[in-house]
């Protein structure tokens, strides 16, 4: 699915929701341990259930490599599942010189099939060109995260702006609105009119919503473009919403008020 | 193995020589082919020819990333291969908020069992510090990079240094001198009289000699410190140094010229 796809998604189900499976084996309902591969169950309940309501999964590999092998096996099943009338996010955050972005760029692009990846911008336009090469696929860099280690080096100042405002700029001349989206934390909400006068037609994927705090309201009133140009995910809030059988039947209603809330604001 | 150990098989084996297990299986030689895991043959072979050389292997996941699942179990194989008189290296560049790195953190440390892994420091403090948490292994942040696109973001000035200066600075506080190190490419020789006024006393990892460019010579005068200080990374130059059947012998021959040529710098 490409980004034109992903928009026509997001204006015929009045949705620009996308849910995160981090997918903590620790975490998850108790009941599904002692099945053969418990985080693919886990993964498959979740998206039958919460596929009417979002647009979009972003698959975290971190909880998947965590488990080694069995876990890049999970992370291969739970991507083929996904049915590609939503798009699909590997939130890997690679990045390294160009001969080894062009590797991962065909890990996750050619091998695992993602619609799009998440690449870290610090090493610059060699490590981030190789994925965007892929012009049916998408390249979302890091912008300003939601973490409170933003404020170390992607809020200091150089020069007129802030690091993160010059990564903006800088590697939205490499791509265009139509391959390359960015990261925004949504718990970034005072910085979301700067970043759309910089970057005003590009997508933005907008994590924090939930457990990390930041308010959808405020972020669809400051970040939508005339092309929705929003995506905003959702993991743990969604995904753990319920600790034991019902897990689904809760997850599905959460997405459900997201996707009602979403609506309104469309 | 912990950075201390590392530091006595430098001065017994008077090598700082790290090699590169940028195992592609687009460039390994044909006859391997066959095999039923012909990367994880090559590494085999690789690792015979060039231990008594080397004091360190770094593998670059993406390599074995680009291969799927078939890929990760290679990667799982060859960091068990390697015996513990080498110091292993996941050469990984992760980095997320922090409940997501505390899982790449496990997934390099306790799943896979390297001594070291390389982080990216674009997200900041909580990004960077659950690497840390193991006080035994070793986080490899990432300072300036051997890569043309290093010029984008990592030598921009912010306040009276530029970013990777202030990257050095700041992450340096996070952690000791013995469970954390800094890439430097060997590329930015004239770079590193300056770095080490900033940290004197940490490792740096070096890549960029070889395909890259990098003098060996250069950055042994400069970035040496009293406790040897440097651990060189040579990828292509070895491990591709033949096409045939003799690649094994080829890629021996090489590393003996570097691990000679650094006797003479110790």
């Amino acid at each position: 699915m490409t980004i034109q796809q992903l928009t026509e998604a997001i204006r015929s189900k009045q949705s620009y929701l996308c849910v995160g499976l981090d997918s903590d084996i620790t975490k998850i309902p108790a009941h599904l341990l002692s099945r053969p591969d418990p985080v693919f169950e886990f993964n498959k309940q979740i998206i039958a259930a919460t596929l009417p309501f979002c647009v979009s999964y972003k698959i975290n590999t971190a909880f998947y490599e965590s488990q080694g092998v069995k876990g890049w096996e999970t992370l291969e099943k739970t991507v083929n599942y996904i049915p590609d009338t939503h798009f699909t996010i590997a939130d890997a955050k690679r990045g390294d010189i160009g001969n080894t972005s062009s590797q991962y760029a065909k890990a996750f692009f050619e091998t695992l099939n993602f619609d799009a990846v998440t690449v870290a911008p610090y090493m610059g336009a060699d490590s981030v060109k190789p994925f965007l090469e892929y012009r049916d696929k998408c390249t979302i860099v890091l912008g300003l995260t939601s973490n409170s280690g933003a404020r170390d080096f992607e809020l200091l100042p150089t020069g007129n702006e802030r690091l993160y405002e010059k990564v903006l700029r800088t590697v939205a001349n490499w791509g265009s609105a139509s391959n390359l989206m960015f990261v925004v934390g949504a718990t970034r909400a005072e910085e979301f009119t700067n970043i759309r006068s910089i970057i005003p037609d590009h997508f933005l994927l907008v994590p924090g919503v939930g457990a990390q705090g930041g308010s959808l309201k405020e972020i669809s009133e400051k970040a939508m473009n005339g092309n929705v140009g929003i995506l905003v995910n959702v993991s743990r809030a969604i995904i753990f919403a319920g600790e034991k059988e019902n897990f689904a039947t809760e997850a599905s209603a959460i997405a459900a008020q997201y996707h009602q809330e979403m609506k309104g604001y469309m």
